[in-house]
C-alpha cells in the first residue's frame, strides 16, 4: 500500500551523484579505510536501488527520463523497466507478475536453487516445503551460512513480522507464516514475530490504540497457523519497547549508524516525511540481533538470525546487513518469497482495503466461491470452443497461481496444469478445484482461530524464556 | 559543545522559501484550516530561527551573506548579529555575554519581570530565589498559567534534565538543579529528571555503557543538590525506555507530528546526520507530557509541566509546544536561565573537556583557589594605580559574575559591586571573596555526594509512585 511516495528518480539520481562525490573526496582526503568502505557500500546500494527502479544502470551523464541514446532497448528490457519494488509499492506491467530472476540480480541476493533445496532436505531430513519446491521462496541471503551453523549444532533463530494495518488479513498474508512455521518445525528453533503497530500508526490515519488492537487481532490469525507457544514470542513494538532492557538499546545503536541520506536512498523518504518514519527502519532492523531479546537469548549477541519474508521487505534488511558488522553483530540471513497475486491479476500487490482483491480469512464458503468465480483473473479463452482448441494460459491465470500456493499435492497440481494448458480443463473446472482447496483451508483456519483465547494471545505476547537454553 | 554543525544559513534561508511556497499553495488549494495553521506556524518558527541566527528578519530577496543595501547597521545591530544560540552552540562576541533581552524577542518568550516575581512570592509565601531576584532565570513561557493552576489547587510537575557527556560536572551544571530544588520545595510538586544518555551516545564517541555510567555518576551529583527522594524520579533514557508503558508511546506520537523539514529548521540537522539525531528531539520532548510517567500520574494527560532549563534548550520545547495541542496535550511552561560563563569570559559556554574552563565539582580547595586566581577573567585595570583611580568593570568580570550566582547575601554582593566599581576593592580581593564562597560550597557538595550510595541512586532511578495521589 503506497502510503509513502518513493523518491522521484531524479532525487535518487542526484543522491548517487552526491554520494559519488563524497567517495571521491574521502579517497582524496585522509579518511580511514572503514569510512571509505562504508561510503562505497552506500554508493553501491544507491545504484542498486536506481537499477531496481529504472531497470537500467546508473549513468552519470544520463538523468532518468532521458534514455541514453546509445542504449538498445529490446522488448524484454522495456518490460523489466516498469517493475518497481519497495516496502510500499510493487508494480509491474506484466500479467505474469514481477520478473523475479531480474530482481535477484538487482537486489544482489542469491537464487534458491536445486542444490540449496537438496541441502535443506539433507540437513533437516524432511521433504522441502512446497513453497521451496515451487519457487515461491525463490531468493536468499546467506542461507548456506545458517545451514553451516545448524550442521555444527550452533543455534540460530527465526524472525518474521507483520504490519497490522487493519483487522482484516487475507490468505496472502499467511504465506510467510505458513513457511516460518514449517521452518520452526523442521529446524526446532526459537521464533520472534514483530507486529509493527508503531509503523502503522506512523504511516496511516490510526490512533495508537487502534494500531495496537490490530496487532492483537492479527496475532490471533498468526497463532492460528499453529506456532508452538513454547518456542514463539510475538510482540507489538508499542508494547515491547517499554518492556525490554535490550530492544531500545539496539534501536539507538542502529540509528547512530544510518544517515538520512541512506534511508532517503533506500526507502525514498523526503524532507516532508515525519521523523518517526525516518527513524522507523531501525525498529524493523533491531529484532535481527539476538540481544534485543534478553529474556530468550540472555546477553548473547552472536546468535544468527534467519528472516523469512516477502521480497519487498528486503530493503530493510539490506540496511540491517550493512549496519550489523559496524556494531559488532552477525548479519541476518534471509529467505525471500514472491508476492501473492491479487484476484484481479499479478500486476499488483493486494490491498486489505478492497474486499474483492483477495480471499480474506473471515470469508464464508459462499463468499470464497463467489469471489473466485467472479473476480479471479482467468487465463482461459473467450469461448469454450477456442479453449478446447488452444488451451488456457496458467502463467497468467490467478486461480492456477493460488493453487501453486495452496494445493500441496504436486501430482494433482501438475495434472491441472497439463489439462488446463491443453484445453481439457475448462476455466469453471479450474476455479472449482481452487474453491475446493480454499474452502476447507479457510474453514479450518477459522476453527483454529476460534480456539485462540485472549489468554493464549497474552502468553504468546509476554516476554519470557522459551524452551531453549542459551548460556 | 558543537558536535552538530548548525545548518548553513543558506539552507535555512531556502527552507523558509520552500515553506512559504507550501503555505501559499495550501491557501490556494483545498487544504483544511488546521493544515494551513500548522504550515504557517512552521513558517513563523523557521523565520524565528533565521532571525536568531542572523540577527535580521528574513527577507525573500536577500539571501544571507548579502546584506540588504537599505538596512542600516548600527554598532549594536552588528554586535547582536553575532550572538548564536542553539543546544550545541552559544556564541557572542561581547564580553558581557549574550544579549538576553534581544534573545527574548527573537525566541518569542516573555521576560520574567518584577510583577511575575512578586506573584511567585505571593503564591508561595516564600522570598523569591536569588536566581529570580538577579535575573539569572530571566525568561519564561506560560508561567502565569502555572501559577493560575497552582492557585486553583490544580497539580503541576517539574521536568528538567542533563546530557551526561562525561563524569565531570562543573558548578555551572548545578544552576538548573539548584533552582529546580527550590521550586520543588516552595511549590511541593513532583519532579522528573531526564538523563539523555541516548543523546550523548548519538552525538559523541561513546559506547552505550559509557553513556549510561555517566548518567549514573551525574545522577549522584544531582541527588547531592538535596532533592526529596519521595518526590523525585531520575531516569536514564536508555533504561527507562525499556521500563515504561507510556514513554515510547508519547515518543512515537511526537515523531508522527514533526517532519524532517521542521527539525532541520530548528536544530540545523542535515542529510548526513544519523537518523538517531534526527528523531532524538521527540525523546527530549516526551517527558513534557504527564502520561510518559504512568507510575506517577497514572494515565492522566492533563497535568501541566513546568521546565526550568538554560535558554539554549528552548528550541526543543518550542517544538514540543508546537506539537502538544495537535496530540491533545497541554503545552509545557518554561523558565529559562542565562548561561553560566566560562572562567575565561562570558563569550562562550564552558566545556567539560577543558579542566581550566570552570570550577569542577571534584576540585580541591587548592585547585579552586588556583583556577580563580589564574584563569578568572578580570574586569580590573592594568595597574593598581589605574584601578584605584578608575575602578573595575563588574559587567565583564567573571569572578563578580560567579558571585551573582553563588553569593546569596544581596547586601554583601551590592557592597562588592560598589567597591569594585569605585576601585576601593582590588581584583585580588574580589577573587578572594569568590574563593571563600566557592570553597565551602564545593566541599559541602562533595560531602553530600559521598553520602549518595548506589542504593540511593537506584531508588531515585526506579520507576515508582511518588508521594502524590493522582486519580
Amino acid at each position: 500500500m503506497p502510503n509513502s511516495e518513493p523518491a522521484s528518480l531524479l532525487e535518487l539520481f542526484n543522491s548517487i551523484a552526491t554520494q559519488g562525490e563524497l567517495v571521491r573526496s574521502l579517497k582524496a582526503g585522509s579518511a580511514s579505510k572503514d569510512e571509505i568502505d562504508s561510503a562505497v557500500k552506500m554508493l553501491v546500494s544507491l545504484k542498486m536501488s536506481y537499477k531496481a527502479a529504472t531497470g537500467e544502470d546508473y549513468k552519470a551523464d544520463c538523468p532518468p527520463g532521458n534514455p541514453a541514446p546509445t542504449s538498445n532497448h529490446g522488448p524484454d528490457a522495456t518490460e523489466a523497466e516498469e517493475d518497481f519494488v519497495d516496502p510500499w509499492t510493487v508494480q509491474t506491467s506484466s500479467a505474469k507478475g514481477i520478473d523475479y530472476d531480474k530482481l535477484i540480480v538487482r537486489f544482489g541476493s542469491s537464487k534458491i536453487d536445486k542444490e540449496l533445496i537438496n541441502r535443506i532436505e539433507r540437513a533437516t531430513g524432511q521433504r522441502p516445503h512446497h513453497f521451496l519446491r515451487r519457487g515461491i521462496f525463490f531468493s536468499h541471503r546467506d542461507m548456506n551460512q545458517v545451514l553451516d551453523a545448524y550442521e555444527n549444532k550452533k543455534p540460530f533463530y527465526l524472525y518474521t513480522g507483520r504490519g497490522p494495518s487493519s483487522e482484516a488479513m487475507h490468505v496472502g498474508h499467511l504465506i510467510p507464516f505458513i513457511f516460518t512455521k514449517w521452518l520452526q518445525d523442521v529446524f526446532n528453533v526459537p521464533l520472534v514475530i514483530q507486529m509493527t503497530d508503531d509503523e502503522k500508526y506512523l504511516w496511516k490515519d490510526l490512533t495508537l490504540d487502534q494500531a495496537y488492537s490490530y496487532a492483537v487481532e492479527n496475532a490471533k490469525d498468526i497463532i492460528a497457523c499453529g506456532f508452538d507457544i513454547n518456542k514463539t514470542f510475538i510482540f507489538s513494538d508499542l508494547d515491547y519497547m517499554g518492556m525490554s532492557s535490550g530492544f531500545y538499546k539496539n534501536v539507538v545503536k542502529i540509528q547512530k549508524h544510518v544517515t538520512f541520506n541512506q534511508v532517503k536512498g533506500i526507502f525514498g523518504f523526503t524532507d516532508s516525511d515525519c521523523i518517526g518514519k525516518i527513524s522507523f527502519p531501525a525498529i524493523q532492523a533491531a529484532p535481527s540481533f539476538s540481544n534485543s531479546f534478553p529474556q530468550i537469548f540472555r546477553d548473547r549477541t552472536d546468535i544468527q538470525c534467519l528472516i523469512p519474508c516477502a521480497i519487498d521487505q528486503d530493503p530493510y534488511f539490506r540496511m540491517t546487513r550493512d549496519v550489523a558488522p559496524r556494531i559488532g553483530y552477525p548479519k541476518p540471513a534471509l529467505l525471500h518469497s514472491t508476492f501473492f497475486p491479487a484476484l484481479q491479476g499479478a500486476q499488483t500487490k493486494m490491498s486489505a482495503s478492497d474486499p474483492n482483491s483477495s480471499i480474506f480469512l473471515t470469508d464464508t464458503a459462499k463468499q470464497i466461491k463467489t469471489k473466485v468465480n467472479k473476480h479471479a483473473f482467468s487465463g482461459g479463452r473467450d469461448t469454450i470452443e477456442e479453449h478446447r482448441q488452444f488451451g488456457g494460459n496458467c502463467d497468467v491465470d490467478v486461480s492456477f497461481m493460488y493453487l501453486t500456493f495452496f494445493l500441496e499435492d504436486d501430482d494433482k497440481l501438475e495434472q491441472i496444469r497439463k489439462d488446463y494448458t491443453s484445453g481439457a480443463m475448462l476455466t469453471g473446472e479450474l476455479k472449482k478445484a481452487l474453491i475446493e482447496v480454499l474452502q476447507p483451508l479457510i474453514a479450518e483456519h477459522q476453527a483454529r482461530r476460534k480456539e485462540v483465547t485472549d489468554e493464549i494471545v497474552k502468553e504468546f505476547m509476554t516476554p519470557r524464556k522459551l524452551s531453549f537454553d542459551f548460556q
